[in-house]
């Protein structure tokens, strides 16, 4: 049952009382990134509010004050899920309606007209200090629908891939918030694969694509050379994001051979820019997709429930302002938890770090149109997508936009939701070689 | 011809006034790490030289001089390479029989005293903040050797290799220091790759290897979307150092499909800790592996000597304390230089930063002595390396502690060298699932 507040909170909006998540804003007036939790149309400057007493009624955030002046959230999310969830249900209280601390911010106007700022004047960053970012492939789906374009239905799966969950290590430096813009990427790119001479041409990428992935931070870290049991997993991961994993397929299909994807996906990969506590994702676990193989001890789990139920569609935006919602997907189409990615992670002793992050892999649905990409959707290039105001793609062009939506739950008022990631494609560079 | 100091100097040191490398060090007596130069068989400490006026006759450092009491020589490394050359040819002047400024050091037995520590009381770091680590794999005669052991000569270097330095994204989490325990990693190994069922176990690694490599620190970055272009790649490249890239190539092998090497590389990467900066390699420069294909405009340096001729070694000592030296090769067997690396890795748009990390892959000679790792040596396991005192290995046992040396030149009291970048193999935790 929805959350009654004494502050304006559209029923529909992504951020209810149900939600509280976390980002690192600033402000054309205060252009200082700190932290900021969203509610509603607006967002709750942490910094602000504690400086104005905002946290006086909850001594165990007292001696960490500081966190809420950091110009990334990884002070606060070191903190460990229990105080997490004293900030969270400490916030939702003070909006309650029937709030035992009025004083706090109910009653007191100048602080809600200092710390209360609407979510358009705010300018978003990369919420965490990201150490190593591993982009992971567990959408079983979209690993077999390209599986099926490259290998043929027979070797769709590689025989490690229900072991295991499979990933490569990703590239932090090209992280960045929804809304910034993604330049199209120059590479190398064989034009014709079935020729004999495999030369390749340097080329802007013509297979520009996306990929809606969930993105996980992690708010613990281990010690290198000592694995985390998958048991103890669940205390490692702070909370969600979306994530679009820009790929260039003609970029990838030329260099992946035999170490992986390399430039095809490091000249940009966008977050939405909230992240989603756990807790806050707790009412939506379910199971994620059947396996019919039996994986290894440490991977295995004690509740099948271990992954959300999150409604996730992206859509295109043409120049000429047409919107088409393309895609329409789930986050429990996965093959492995985030949990057992990090088990398996770990597993050999590699160190993880608070603010680390993990992405999904492309999560696709079996329905023809629930697919997380343009290569699965347009079949390498092969079909066309039709789109709003009559335009198609095979790929995505200049001047297109693609945002991706999750949200948790349908009750007015209730919603747990991400927001938006965007990103709008910009003319590659005109280089001189 | 060998600079005269009127400082000890032992003449075969690696550390001769000729080469002057930076690191980050710290003593039982001063715990917190800070900026060092090695001369000899001393650690000159920047922040201490500094405090006593060290930099007194070198005015262009003056307002920099907090980059000597960074955990990191990131800062240092931000000012550029004017800057990095003044103070290694300063500090060279300092240490000269007939420096110009005696009063600095020479005939300041106090300051002496206080900065100038033997390396055997030293620990090292990490001596960079690495924000993002890339292993390259342009040690063209491994890759063939490789290749042809999981191939056949035919197919042994996929079709993209010598168009474009391959690449994958490393795990920057786990590079330490030499001298840091390598805990053997469990994960997941296929026993039989023949075998109809394809079912892994959960086991220590079997086959633990290294890797002998070359590595490079950035010390400049660029902006998202702007590439680097090859003819400025060189200001980026603050100096090299020994790296030595553990491998459980048979968690490899089982994983490595279609995304690349992931558990099987990211458990520990250790790297020597003095970076030679490139001017003190500069004398060195040569040629790298001849190419017999032309590679495209934006990978085309102005000068054919775009690697460097340094002597490297790899030995092993076993549990019983006998020494080998088992593999002898040179940092020129490159098929890309890491200008080109650089220029490659950028093209896209990719954001480097400083402190960035590159590795080379390995290197090997074509000599039968001349290989940079156990896999290529012993052909996957099927041939067995006799070692001193009797013993043989396939792959590495626990104990086992294997050391890269690298240097260049032999001329008495002119060597440049990298010191060493060792470490011991600690038996697998024994795991409880
Ligand atoms: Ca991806
Ligand atoms: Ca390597
Ligand atoms: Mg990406
Ligand atoms: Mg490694
Ligand atoms: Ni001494």
């Amino acid at each position: 049952m929805a959350l009654k507040s004494w502050f304006n909170i559209p029923p529909r909006s992504h951020f209810s009382l149900a939600n509280i998540p976390f980002g690192i804003i600033s402000t054309a007036a205060t252009p200082t990134p700190r932290p900021a939790v969203a509610i509603g149309d607006h967002a709750l400057d942490l910094q602000l509010f504690n400086a104005g007493n905002g946290f006086s009624a909850l001594s165990v955030i007292q001696p960490h004050e500081s966190v809420f002046s950091s110009p990334t959230l990884n002070a606060f999310a070191s903190l460990g899920k229990p105080i997490h969830s004293a900030v969270r249900k400490y916030i939702q209280t003070i909006f309650l309606a029937n709030t035992p601390f009025p004083h706090v911010l109910k009653d007191n106007i100048s602080l809600q007209k200092q710390c209360l700022i609407p979510l358009k004047d705010v300018s978003y960053h990369v919420p965490m200090q990201i150490g190593d970012y591993t982009d992971f492939f567990v959408g079983m789906n979209h690993a077999y629908n390209c599986g099926v374009l490259f290998r043929g239905p027979a070797n769709a799966l590689q025989p490690n891939y229900k072991h295991l969950p499979v990933g490569y290590h990703g590239r932090a430096s090209s992280i960045v918030p929804s809304g910034t813009p993604i330049r199209r990427p120059h590479g190398q790119i064989l034009i014709d694969p079935t020729a004999k001479e495999k030369v390749p041409v340097f080329s802007p990428s013509r297979k520009l694509d996306l990929e809606l992935e969930l993105g996980a931070f992690l708010c613990k870290g281990n010690r290198m050379g000592e694995p985390i049991p998958i048991g103890e997993a669940e205390d490692y991961i702070f909370g969600l994001v979306l994530l679009n994993d820009w790929s260039a397929r003609d970029i990838q299909s030329w260099e992946y051979v035999p170490l992986g994807p390399f430039n095809a996906k490091n000249f940009a990969t966008s977050i939405s820019p909230w992240v989603v506590l756990t807790e806050a994702l707790e009412p939506y676990r379910t199971k994620g997709l059947e396996s019919d193989t039996q994986v290894l001890p440490y991977l295995r789990e004690g509740r099948a429930e271990n992954v959300y139920h999150i409604d996730l569609e992206w859509e295109l935006k043409t120049p000429s302002g047409d919107v088409t919602t393309v895609g329409k997907t789930n986050g429990k189409h996965l093959l492995f938890s985030f949990q057992q990615m990090l088990a398996h992670h770990s597993v050999g002793g590699c160190p993880m770090n608070v603010g680390d992050f993990f992405g999904s892999g492309t999560i696709s649905g079996t329905e023809d149109d629930a697919k997380g990409c343009l290569l699965e959707w347009t079949e390498n290039g092969k079909r066309s997508l039709k789109l709003q105001g009559g335009d198609e793609r095979t790929f995505l062009l200049d001047g297109d936009e693609v945002t991706l939506k999750g949200c948790c739950g349908n009750e007015d008022g209730a919603l747990v939701g991400f927001g938006e990631c965007s990103g709008r494609i910009e003319a590659a560079l005109d280089l001189k070689f």
